[in-house]
């Protein structure tokens, strides 16, 4: 039976299986540490395409048809597709399933949209909604640069504290009677804004959205950090990682030695120019899809909360002076 | 139980009851011929702030308020908000619910948005996950002439076909338990594109949406166009409603006579200058709020099909030279 859960979780009597998964990132992304876990490596930024808008597009259609393929399912069997990007009006979701024969709905969540479109499709799954939906979240480099900071022929200077936009694109195929990591619980957070108003420092403004919704699952469920094999934020970088870990253990919660970061497993911060670590739609989304999902499977990790991250702002309402608004939402998922 | 009937329509088991409903709007608004209608009207489209992205957060919060009065609970008993707005990364959605102490679920379906939420807060909570849930959506003619097309200041001349974004909120509030107008079905729309490229055309680009979903509606559920006593559209306008009842026959359908449409019912185009009608996801969120939602009450009206619709362009894709990706989610509703 479904059940609510102290204040925001939700526990899914028959929990929707993650019955495939499938990513696709940019060449910088393949040249990190998980180069040799993605499904397919672009060449080139453009990807074929002429605008960066376009390559994106391209990149959530090849994903969504790889992870068909890899479901071995069809477009018509699937009930419906929940997708987000951190494009003005979603573009890059909408314009990759133009005409297509399923229910589409778009979400926002800022970097958080892996997150919430799981939690959604489990809940619309496990209220007997729908046999298999398809989650699916990206973001690029280059569209990323352009909309919010500068265009890339300025070559503006990025400060150390400065996450790097994942090119990439990262999706998940719930399926309600099959087999594959089964998602168990959904804590959908709530917008926290702790008064940063340092675009360049999105880590720092989103580990108290992360830290607030880590503990509130925590707390909803009567679970220990240890409980999970890991407890994996979305992009939080290297800034934001240090101060959600400090934020919870002043909730009395030590996730020292269980934390890690998609942002901090994407690129090689040694080799790789990527200041405080990756971040973006596509940094959760294709991080979870290449690297955890197969652990999941294979049941090296048996049970994981997935927490992506988002800070909901726009260059508009920072350039009014306001602070940036985050969420979270964790996912935990048992292999 | 809940279950899912043809290709896209799910019913509701238990259906979630519609307990309450406010809308407030700018002085445009309230000077057309549901001016009476509304909760309130604000005297300035600023609406005592310093920037429209500012006044459209604003109307959205004071909107929720209302709404948590309306319906005689408190933010803490309330699972869920599921909004969304028109503008850029949904700062009006994000900023209104900041420091909110329930669960945020932000969505983008452009001015289909309002059906998108009842929706998916439907299935959540027939779902058993959710006794309460915030419905809301808002746009603000200012903010949104800015975003889109030219700032105000540039005095631009509008095309005859163009809409006229609504300044306005509208929201419900869904209960489990309770009394009030029940949500009975939904039917998720799919992405249609027609190849319409005129972006001050938005209802002949958004009709061909809003025709697939009524009439993919009509044939999962075996029910008849007169088996409603209003089928609804969202922001179709003097244009695209034309459109839309002529495709609807096309499919066999007659709506004439039965049809109506948010865009056409907020303004009265004799004396207001709107050209073709309301649009924004300001315009069916609170035309059903104030108009319909009373009569749903009183049972003058004791079945509809609500069917907001949207053009999920952005001002950078239609640059580009792309047509306009449209949407329709239809929501099924009992006096």
């Amino acid at each position: 039976m479904n059940t609510r859960m102290g204040k925001q979780t939700v526990l899914f009597g028959k929990m929707p299986y993650m019955a495939a998964a499938a990513a696709i990132v940019g060449p910088y992304e393949g040249d990190g540490p998980l180069g040799n876990s993605f499904d397919k490596i672009i060449p080139n930024d453009d990807n074929g395409e002429k605008s960066w808008e376009k390559a994106e597009t391209k990149l959530m259609k090849d994903t969504y048809q790889l992870l068909l393929q890899k479901g071995s399912t069809t477009e018509n069997d699937i009930d419906y597709v929940i997708a987000g990007d951190l494009l003005n009006q979603n573009i890059a979701s909408s314009y990759a399933f133009r005409g297509c024969e399923m229910s589409y709905l778009g979400i926002y969540g800022a970097c958080s949209t892996f997150g919430e479109s799981i939690g959604i499709a489990s809940m619309i799954m496990a209220g007997d909604f729908a046999k298999q939906i398809i989650c699916i979240a990206s973001s690029h480099f280059c569209s990323a640069e352009r909309q919010y900071r500068y265009p890339l022929e300025f070559a503006a200077q990025r400060t150390p504290t400065a996450q790097w936009t994942v090119t990439g694109c990262g999706g998940v195929l719930l399926q309600k009677e099959g087999t594959g990591p089964m998602v168990e619980s959904f804590t959908a957070g709530r917008i926290i804004d702790q008064g940063l108003k340092d675009a360049n420092n999105m880590g720092a403004a989103m580990a108290p959205a992360a830290a607030d919704t880590i503990a509130t699952h925590l707390m909803d469920t009567g679970r220990k950090p240890n409980d999970y094999d890991m407890i994996v934020t979305g992009d939080l970088g290297a800034v934001g990682t240090d101060i959600c870990r400090d934020l919870l253990s002043q909730y009395g919660f030590d996730v020292y030695g269980i934390h890690n970061d998609c942002g901090l497993l994407m690129y090689d911060r040694n080799k790789q120019d990527a200041h405080a670590g990756g971040s973006g739609c596509g940094c959760s989304a294709s991080v979870f899809s290449a690297y955890l999902y197969p652990k999941l499977q294979s049941r090296e990790l048996t049970r994981i909360l997935f927490v992506p991250t988002g800070a909901l702002l726009s260059p508009t309402i920072i350039q009014q002076g306001e602070s940036i608004a985050c969420i979270a939402h964790a996912v935990g998922i048992a292999g």
